[in-house]
């Protein structure tokens, strides 16, 4: 059970907007008018933002758990600088995607600054959607 | 405008579930009880892909229109493989995350295959959520 295949299908219901279901769930993925969509939901950049958030959560608490310190819940503040240069054609100097990502954390836990520093660590280390982020992967875009 | 800063709040609900903000919308991520969780919503890695796909139906979409061809509608396949085993401590040999994800794009364009071919490529080079999955991205995460 330690090889696991995640899976999602998805269709466009506009230009900008887009449905997703992944093992039942439906996820709405829409622009503000801003950036030319119908904001029925958040963007393509701030569901990587969540998903990495309820990442850091669960792995939280799992090395909270193996630390042997109480964490009784963590609050996370996300952000991510993104030139749109790229991905509107304008300019090819910058990259299409977010350049950096900052969390901020703030745990309720029972551990000094010390274990916590510790704790974030690993969390960081082993956390799947930081690891994504961090670090290269490959990705395989075919026409089916 | 080309400077975009893109920002979300998430607060744990549970070990497993996470409640994310991103510009008032709700973000609901969970873990099914086979992995630890309450299953009320899709997981981080779904999630993941599910940003990837909404990506990519946009970027599809802006790129249609510079090719000059007419784009009515995508679906997307998204898959994703992860070994577990370092996310939950038990080897540290594979890294944390996806080690390959994979995408079929079925587009429903007025347009031959050499052309979608190219759309394709430029279409990946372009969007944000695949380029932030592709390559490295810096994550800092702090204590608040």
């Amino acid at each position: 059970m330690n090889e696991l295949k995640f899976t999602a299908t998805a269709k466009s219901a506009s230009p900008a907007k887009t449905i997703v279901e992944a093992r039942g769930f439906k996820i709405i993925i829409d622009e503000p008018d801003t950036l030319g969509g119908t904001n029925h939901g958040a963007n393509p950049v701030e569901y990587l933002l969540g998903a990495l958030a309820g990442c850091l959560n669960i792995v939280g608490h799992l090395i909270a758990i193996e630390l042997g310190f109480t964490l009784r819940g963590l609050e996370l503040e996300l952000e991510g600088d993104l030139n749109t240069n790229k991905l509107f054609g304008t300019s090819s100097e910058n990259r299409a995607g977010y350049s950096e990502v900052r969390v901020k954390i703030t745990p309720d836990a029972d551990a000094d600054k010390e274990l916590l520093d510790k704790w974030l660590a690993i969390v960081n280390d082993r956390c799947p959607v930081s690891d994504n982020i961090s670090n290269p992967t490959p990705v395989s875009i075919t026409l089916a």
